[in-house]
């Protein structure tokens, strides 16, 4: 049994955190069990209006096997926010894997820990958003980028197929595909496989 | 400005939920306004254990023009839950467009909706489930089947696809393409593309 905590704040994006979770949160062939977490254990509003109810806070201080960081517009405005940078900073220390879908990756970013590190982000809001993190080596096309314990993906949807290829470290390459199978979701296992880069006039 | 109802209720498959949500709430492209709506105001366990907080209950009356129905192992033992089952044909009869996902289009044939109609629903359950529907013609190869204002989809992600071609119809194909782009995803526009029939021996 694993464990993992999904980060949230007012703006996430609904596909960014509940895709992953839909992935990772199998029962039938991985084992991992999902914490909402957050500022406080008020109902959190995602972009799109609908909330969803808190686990535990920030302060709760427990650990986790894995952690999840969603985007969102709002995403990159949260390092201003204390808790959340030091949340992400200790729970990361702790942790088995760090994972960041989309904006989500800016966030996490301007913790300083993908300092030196190759990631991908978001790419419609990769020009903006890149400059939140300077000392990273950001990857321009990319459907997600593994680097030590640190997981990016790129924009939404693509924290799918980044947290199907997570599963496939923790629990083999045959219990990633069942899940994929049973999502009935065509699985893009190549992390290198990005149309998006090219619509965005990155590459 | 459209309304949206999604339908929850205890053990209801993450993404059948929040993948529709994604595609369907964009707030730049199209504008459908989203309303959780559940027995209780007590928030709802997914499968997953994540919780959804609830907008309104069953019991509110209010119309919406768009209805969503997820689906989760729990959703061929909610017919015996009538109010439940009195929510969804009373919302139906006002609604535009109904759209049922994966085994929540078991849910929506036991309510009678779907008699003599087409339909398509999780392939991997199929066998086991179809029978809740007997006068239904079930589909057993397609991504998702329209009929009339009714609208299902094939397992859990599935939902994506059908749902954007519910945006497509309501704010034209480019505004549907434009969504799937922003939320980097791949659209299966061809609502016969179903590679998981087979993989399930239906076909």
């Amino acid at each position: 049994m694993k464990t993992c905590a999904a980060l949230v704040f007012p703006g996430f994006q609904t596909l960014d955190l509940n895709g992953p979770i839909e992935m990772l949160g199998d029962h039938d062939v991985g084992s991992v069990e999902i914490k909402i977490v957050a500022e406080t254990t008020d109902p959190v509003p995602s972009y799109h209006g609908t909330r969803m109810a808190v686990d535990r806070t920030l302060a709760d201080g427990s650990d986790y096997d894995l952690v999840l960081i969603p985007g969102g517009d709002s995403a990159p405005l949260n390092p201003r926010n204390e808790a959340i940078n030091d949340w992400i900073v200790a729970a990361s220390a702790r942790a088995e894997y760090v994972m960041a879908v989309c904006t989500g990756t800016v966030l996490l970013a301007t913790t300083g820990l993908l300092d030196g590190r190759r990631a991908t982000t978001n790419k419609k809001d990769y020009v903006a958003t890149v400059h939140h993190g300077p000392k990273v080596t950001w990857v321009p096309q990319a459907r997600w980028v593994e680097d030590g314990k640190f997981f990016t993906s790129s924009g939404v949807s693509a924290g799918m197929d980044m947290s199907l290829a997570v599963m496939a470290r923790l629990f083999g390459e045959d219990a990633a595909e069942a899940i994929a199978v049973g999502a009935e979701y065509e699985w893009h296992k190549d992390p290198n496989w990005d149309p998006f880069a090219k619509m965005a006039g990155l590459v």
